[in-house]
């Protein structure tokens, strides 16, 4: 009954088989591997995009970085969340890879950026003195569990057009995103003007593997020499690349985040009874915040249940993560548990 | 019959199957787990060290820059041959890591520092004009196949000591020059006053992970900051760790180095007899380079041979690669297919 | 009739005359002059610190830069005022000195930071995920034209130090808080835990310059080698050194900024009794901002008055400034029009 | 009798008095006065080119290490004199400008590239692993008072073109180097394909100042953002300008280097004649180099002469540079002294 975060699991069992698959083969290194080359070709059918270009990277905020940086000049300003994993949890590593440029925080309920707030926040275009307004980064799935409607991103995607900015997309569990609103993965991106989206895969099934999507091939060739000096370029990349074409070959992906939302769903319905647990808001993938009681807490853990506190949602929040590999009946065993104590 | 290079092929099984034994197993995540402790005791049991600390990183470009930007000031000066895999390889990814310092590239023979220019190199400690020497780079083994003996490295890294200079060693082939020169980790690292060692895996039977291995511990402090901000943290740290803890235990390392430099010795025994394959020098490892005429190279590779050109190192120069998994019946093919070519 | 900023003036004559004064004369470059000792020497009576070290840079910006380069790490948070000059008109030179440091923007009335508010934004310390709260930016007196009491500074520096925090000050206006308050500038810095104070000459007098003044003399070490990797090390010191001492000889700063003030505190007293005019806050120095009514700004422009819209401040808000050579009778004359219009 | 450098001399007369001339009058900021407009207007007709652009920094290292910056992507990689400012006496400035860029240091003898070594130094264009080949820097006239015959500076700028390259020259002497040629400055630059020029004056007339020449005149967009952010944008700009308005006007920058250069040829005329001093090369412009013996060279210092030893060049090696208001009388005393020595 863990959890915790859908980063504590291991990997869909194909990912690993593809790569044993492949073991005794030599394979030409630092992309020249077919399997990257799949992988390309299948998130260009997956985003019914011809032209788009991919780039395998290790890590979520590595992954983010360098698609910040190729959309950011040093003197940019970006603009993203309060709550946002860039801002909050990476250490600066968007500093790191741009060179130094800003981010420019911004609030809004659920970790959704407002877009008021962002429209009042951009200023100083042209301005020598002032951070120079360049990039709208968006989660979706956000850090906060919340997917923002297609509506929504419109509204924020056009709001960026009218300023000039270029659009990042944080894609760290975009699949549960697009399982959970039923679009299409070119709907929810380059239609609404999405330039770059980080398309994570290790939340999702896979034990590490983000891919980033270049809606405007260009910035592909920037990022190539990016990614090399960011020391992310892996010279086995068959490490990433065979695993993440498993992932995105006959709809793996979707399917590990349909599961995920739905043990999701279950665990939020179940604890509609039980006293002492109250969910901030229904789950729009795989993540829900509650009020636990103290006690509540207490007794689950002591039973075997693993899950974090949440202190700056509010007093008593927990989070409760389900993910790919999530079994139905560890969310009964945890909702019995709980609805008994 | 790849002779590319040490990264072309997979990973020892063993490292798949730790991952295997793990895959249904919850698992706190970013170096929680019990893999990444286990990675640090195997280390300090093979170092003789008691207090060294490891971070797990994935590449071998990154883990170089991330241990150069701990001993390097941004206006600092790092010493290093001109071949070397910093200087030629990583498109400028120790600047980035480390804002900005100065790679000084000084030349030798067989990629080996010569003393005497290095001595020559070492100008303008306090004097604000000028990049401040302060750190030596050595790759063992390094970029043309030749391991320093120890008495090479002591004077070295004597002269590093006598001007301040911190100590890097890139060892990307570390295992290969421990089996080539027979002597023990620690005299070849931290008693010569290394100290931040790259350990690399990856070429060495791993699919990706390399090891900073911190003989000054504080070191290690700063480190898990900038190895987070280099996006080269991993969620699933799993992923490194497991197959790295196999690859430690019970000395695989070193069984896979001892047996891909005896494959290379193998063949350079055989090469002796070839006409038109003249050996540039004896592999102290797992890489040779040589002199093979144009028309036995063609045949070689109709044949199904591969390995690279290196112009760099002169004309009609090839260079051959052995690994953890060459195989003793693709040496003799490939000897035979050249002895009768 | 020019209020538009106090760095639309020239320079004190006294300074001009120092450079003429040695203009024939050969002297040691990069600072090795005498006029740099002296201002050393000179800071060291004004802040009564027997070892400070100073360093001379042209510019604000430069100088911020520089200063909260060597109190932050590339992986740090600094903690500062929304509207301060680093944060809103430094274009993320901060972030380009420092490595890709992070700006927490932190509100309060009149661009004083609000300590609660403040607190509240301290997280993460030792956590990798997180920047890590390093440094405190103060500016005295501020970009609203508010100066901090001893008090509300010594709150603030009491949260920094139980955080573990450096301390900067941007003393751009500093000569103009010390001549508001009536307090030594010992008292107002290293006294109350000030480690950097970056104290402004350009908008008091000089035709540039700004003095870092360590109260940490360490910090001055590594200042050299980034004041001259950042391009500013002045060959021709004396260029900043000699107008500078003449700047501090005789207490002329002092004497600058009380004039400032005084002809401030007239158009202050003068504007009560102006129809269309309303002051937001009497001025602690000499900076001031007002309610305008657009028709009597478009008089007084017409009138040959110069001066700057603040929309950012509010709807039909204007700036004053007073400066080291503002004419009592150009205050009379724009009070005089004003009163008339 | 100080011929110990260029930079320990003040300023021609004329430059003051420009600052003198306006002390009085309220100017806009930050490059809004018309000073800064005029020096534009002036390098257009110095240069006969009607649309460049200009940028006034503080120094010499500020301003080529902005210029690269401009040039280069922090994956790339700049081919520059072993013995170049930007190799040796800037500290990195350029690394840090440029977000990390490589310096590739080219031999050559007088520290003139030697195009040869210069096409063998390029290589890795478009593969990820290299830095990236980007910027060619010529210094002219270099640090070793050698300047290239505009046949060389083409033979140079030739290769760079072939390969991509973009051109910087270091002018830090150009003056010198215009005055010793005898050509137009538009025939030394932009006609041979440099792309931006640092257009020095602190070393020849000017307290501080230099002139960032964009003869792209794109370039200068994002330049006015890189100066911000690096500190190097005056609010006083008039301090940079009115002052250099006055080196361009009536060809006082031209008459300074003449001025200069003619006392570096009358002090190496009769240096001919003197026992223990051996010119290495006759100046091409303001400096020279020569071998002196150390008793003479005690002799003069003891005389009151002043000048640097600089043994990198060789043993017993001295610098003797002239400058811009060095006396023909004190010319001629250093002479007499050394010919009774």
């Amino acid at each position: 009954m863990n959890f915790a975060s859908d980063n504590v699991a291991g990997t869909s069992p194909a990912l690993l088989q593809a790569l044993a698959d492949i073991n005794d083969r030599p394979l030409p290194s630092y992309g020249g591997d077919p399997h990257t080359a799949e992988v390309e070709h299948l998130c260009r059918k997956i985003f019914e995009h011809d032209n788009l270009r991919t780039l395998l990277v290790a890590t979520g905020t590595g992954a983010n970085a360098l698609a910040l940086s190729a959309l950011t000049p040093p003197w940019g300003a970006i603009y993203c969340h309060s709550d946002s994993h860039i801002a909050v949890d990476e250490a600066n590593a968007v500093e790191a890879a741009s060179g130094g440029s800003r981010l420019m925080t911004i609030d809004g309920a659920h970790a959704k950026i407002d877009p008021d707030k962002l429209r009042a926040a951009i200023y100083g275009k042209g301005i020598v003195h002032h951070p120079q307004p360049s990039t709208l980064s968006i989660t979706q799935m956000n850090e906060r569990g919340a997917t923002y409607s297609l509506a929504e991103l419109s509204t924020l995607t056009a709001i960026g057009r009218e300023h000039g900015l270029r659009v990042h997309m944080d894609g760290a569990r975009f699949s549960n995103a697009i399982a959970g609103l039923n679009c299409t993965p070119a709907d929810m991106t380059w239609r609404l003007g999405v330039d770059v989206l980080v398309f994570g895969a290790t939340k999702n099934g896979a034990l590490a593997g983000e891919i980033v999507v270049c809606f405007d091939p260009d910035l592909a060739d920037e990022l190539e020499f990016r990614r090399k000096r960011a020391g992310q370029l892996f010279s086995k990349m068959r490490t990433l690349s065979a695993p993440l074409a498993a992932y995105l070959r006959d709809d793996l992906w979707l399917e590990n985040a349909r599961h995920a939302n739905a043990m999701a769903r279950q665990l939020a319905q179940g604890l509609a009874d039980i006293e002492g647990a109250q969910l901030l808001r229904q789950p729009d993938g795989n993540q829900m915040f509650l009020t636990m009681h103290p006690a509540l807490a207490e007794r689950l853990r002591a039973a075997g249940a693993e899950f974090d506190d949440w202190p700056e949602v509010g007093p008593d929040v927990v989070r409760l993560v389900t993910a790919f590999n999530t079994r139905e009946a560890d969310v009964h065993a945890f909702l019995s548990l709980a609805a008994n104590a």
